[in-house]
């Protein structure tokens, strides 16, 4: 049996918006997979019965506490042992779920991550990534997208093959595509950081690295299905995008290449570098953005992501 | 007679865009303007007796050569003495022009801003700033957008009174809001650069700091009119908004606020921190993109930026 693990406190519409996502993912995970949801029993229970689902078709983990927004990640990680957060990583880190995926505070899914699970050894540095959508109709993958900056090329360059790893298994795109975010098409360009990434990838031979890509072609699917970046510009242009897509939707336009951009409706980033899956949602997840973070979250755990990285870097000489 | 040059042989569609860019600014500019076309003479006469216009209403600099785009561009703005770029760098520091646009080689245009008229004394960077619209409705002015990066926070808090005073000048903005574009609200946010940049910023009492912005915000108009980043930043963001542009008119989207985002009509982006108005025009750039440019060259002279900016920074006692 599958195990997906999801906390059903997390979240600015929880736990109503997450049982229902996770209701909704019930007929859609396969049969041999199961949602543990971690939370207030009670309160988790009586959302059930208002959606007419029975709750034996999950798992529950009963906990009392919740990490709220405000709360310092790291110290509430470990003040607030019972939870929702701290207790679905103690069952990751015992192989009791298989992955855990949360819609809440973000700092302390990192440092379950960190500390419960822990770096895949070899990589310097985990890795929050996002799956952008292209013109091409299919989606690309940046990272960095906001968890690291100032990274070193070192850093960079584990990305363009953690990146195609994850394109590869869990996107199932052969040899994908990977490029370096930079200001100019031609080798020579960029800052300090990327001229020295550049040279690191290009030798890698893990990967098919295709050079750099510009912002222009982020979002057209015609250069690259990996972009690695530092989290600084990531992050930029993944806020950049979010607050276009509202101005888009405000003005009234909008077509399936805008509503793909929609954060409400993405199932959520997955940490990368870790051994373990996890999945962060964002803080605003509707119940259609749970669903789709739980069948992402299933098909990470099914395509064997954590294993096939920790067989890359096994070997690996960066330290840090 | 304020005398606005203007490169008749840079550009895709050069020279017969430009002219008749040059054409359509006639009757907005004022009476006491008139524009200076550097070019090939018997060129930009054939353009202009194609469109009717009697070629009196312009003065012509006869040149005999063009910098190319693919000409490596110190090089060629030395060697080819004869080109309308260099000899229109030569009036300008000459102040035979009060001011000059092309959209030709931006290389070379930035040779001739850096060694013809030279950096504004205190000003440790010159900078390429870029309006974007916003969903309010009047632009922001993004600085920098390719030319600097790896900025020192002491070029980059630079920055944010350069673009302060080019929006209250040449943009009419009263006080206007100067941000840092950053990963985060909060003051601690930030990758090295941006948390020092900070400090220096918060403590620059010539301008009204409004703090960080995001991604998310560049283009809502709603925190910043004047927003200060590193180049590798800004030309990934400029960038990034042309290419979304282009995705969403390919699928048929469009409204005021897309159309304002269009590079092609767009008049060119000003040269800022060196002693006379540069601007320099997209390659691609419309006759409509050209009149605007020239508008926006008129409009930068008599803002008077230029000794506005000498002055504030006459007494700056960062140096490099």
């Amino acid at each position: 049996m599958l195990k997906i693990g999801l906390d059903a406190m997390g979240g600015d519409f929880a736990p109503e918006a997450i049982v229902q996502g996770a209701v909704l993912a019930l007929d859609k995970v396969a049969a041999d997979s199961r949602i543990v949801l971690f939370g207030d029993e009670a309160k988790i229970k009586a959302v059930l019965e208002a959606e007419g689902c029975s709750a034996d078709r999950f798992d529950i983990v009963a906990t009392t506490e919740v990490i709220e927004m405000g709360d310092h990640p790291a110290k509430a990680f470990q003040a607030k042992a019972n939870s929702s957060i701290t207790v679905g990583f103690g069952y990751l880190a015992k192989g009791l779920i298989h992955g855990f995926a949360s819609a809440g505070s973000t700092g302390a899914m990192m440092v379950g991550s960190m500390y419960a699970v822990k770096p895949i050894e070899g990589v310097i540095r985990p890795t929050i990534s996002s799956l952008v959508p292209t013109a091409a109709g299919r989606p690309a993958l940046l990272l960095d997208v906001g968890l690291n900056v100032d990274c070193k090329p070192e850093v960079l360059a584990q990305y363009g093959l953690i990146g195609s790893i994850y394109a590869e298994s869990v996107l199932g795109i052969e040899r994908p595509r990977v490029a370096l975010l930079n200001i100019g098409e031609e080798e020579a360009k960029g800052n300090a950081q990327s001229k020295a990434t550049y040279e690191l990838l290009k030798t890698e031979e893990r990967i098919n690295f295709v050079g750099n890509v510009e912002g222009s072609h982020i979002f057209s699917g015609k250069v690259a299905d990996v972009i690695v970046c530092d989290g600084f510009v990531g992050n930029t242009v993944l806020k950049m995008a979010e607050g276009l897509y509202r101005i888009n939707k405000a003005m009234g336009g909008g077509n399936s290449f805008w509503e793909a951009m929609n954060y409400e409706h993405v199932g959520g980033t997955p940490v990368l570098g870790v051994n373990a899956p996890v999945i962060i949602g964002h803080g605003c997840s509707s119940a259609q953005a749970i669903c789709s973070m739980v069948l992402s979250t299933e098909q990470t755990i099914r395509a064997g992501v954590t294993a096939r990285l920790q067989q890359a870097f096994k070997n690996e000489q960066f330290t840090e």
